[in-house]
């Protein structure tokens, strides 16, 4: 028996999301079917990231047991036969029997992308959220700042959620823009994301880039812990779990 | 009565192609739809390119004459409220009676994108080439050079075309490289191109990246005008026609 971890890939548009529910087609069932066919066994996949219906990933990470004597590299390359062109394993590996991706020390970066012009462009209808309107760029990437480093996020968790404790880590957060396309990339690296945090994130910083919010009032959203005050949250298309790095102490 | 342009971006994907036909979806039959409806008249629509299914457009152009008092930059809006997700309007405005764009000295620039790394991207399934083996962008962009200027490109050109002279003339050419998802971009400004003559070029550039072709024999190649002597035509979602400038006089 041996543990096989896969980095994947997906264009979310066509799946309910990562985690299997009854009825609906989602990345995880696809991918359960795929591994089980493999290796003729019945295998449940553990994701660490359970995305939203619409969320894109480049790498999200997920791990099953199996006793199948397919080389744990192989993996890769055997799944994507068996596997839709919207999903795409990116690499496997053998990892550590007791390794489950949800529950270990990470860093994790999602991007958020914005398309800012008079009209959308054709091909990021389902990959980005356009927005008409003047965004001021400079503002947003003021008010981004005030994110970076440990604090309660209360305010940018979306009701439901089950956790321990609201307090996570942002080490790095960058806007970068592309002028001919206006667009607007939001890149965030942290200890962990509560429910929502990237899209709640973004929909402050739109709020910001419109003028509606001052960057200097973030810090007090920040502190206030209450969901009321950070702005909407932004559209599922737009995000995408770009990759999860577990080789952090 | 008035000539109004269109400038008009699209993903190509469930099209097929530009030019209208019987019994298929394509991109001139859904604006004809939408326009007609718009204006109450019957109204034919002409593009200046007719790309094939599967290519993509940032910026192909076509005009139509119509009685309507809706001016002429409204256009635009009012069309994109009719049109599907992957058809849009990125500018409406009104012309001389007699401008065609099909029959006018223009630039063109296409742009052709392979996705080049171990595995694919869900998110470039349809609009690039993937291709997994080594390919050497130095040589690429040597050989690239070659087609810059005035050529006799029949060697660049699928059968079936019935063009009055096969000469044309290059005006840029550059091959732009992103290291992290693997993107490599050949950008091509010309007078016009022939049947099918970027996908060629880019099969041609795709054979001296793999070293089947040495960047020194291109001049050669064109020198032909046999098409036989040329690379094999890359796939049609790999490409994308970004612009068309009327003026150049």
């Amino acid at each position: 028996m041996k543990r096989i971890m896969l980095v994947v890939s997906y264009d979310g548009t066509n799946y309910h999301g990562w985690q299997i529910q009854p009825g609906v087609i989602t990345v995880e069932s696809v991918l359960n079917e795929a591994v089980s066919r493999l290796t003729g066994e019945q295998i449940q996949v553990a994701g660490a990231s359970r995305t939203d219906a619409g969320v894109h990933a480049l790498g999200n990470v997920a791990v099953f047991d199996t006793c199948s004597r397919i080389p744990a590299e192989k993996f890769s390359y055997a799944l994507n036969q068996r596997l839709p062109e919207d999903i795409v394993i990116q690499e496997s590996k053998e990892v550590q029997a007791d390794f489950h991706p949800r529950y270990c020390k990470c860093r994790k970066t999602y991007e958020y992308t914005i398309i800012n012009r008079r009209f959308p462009l054709p091909e990021y209808r389902n990959t980005a959220f356009f927005y008409y309107g003047k965004l001021n760029v400079g503002k947003m990437r003021s008010a981004a700042a005030a994110f970076i480093g440990e604090h309660d996020f209360a305010a940018f968790c979306s009701a439901g959620a089950q956790v321990k404790t609201t307090v996570r880590n942002i080490y790095d957060m960058e806007i970068e823009e592309e002028q001919a396309e206006g667009r607007i990339r939001i890149r965030v690296t942290g200890n962990g994301f509560l429910y929502n945090m990237v899209r709640i994130i973004t929909g402050t910083l739109l709020e910001v880039g419109k003028g509606t919010l001052e960057p200097e009032s973030v810090p007090q959203i920040i502190a206030s812990c209450n969901r009321g005050e950070a702005g909407p949250t932004a559209p599922a298309k737009g995000l995408k779990l770009l990759s999860i790095n577990f080789d952090t102490d």
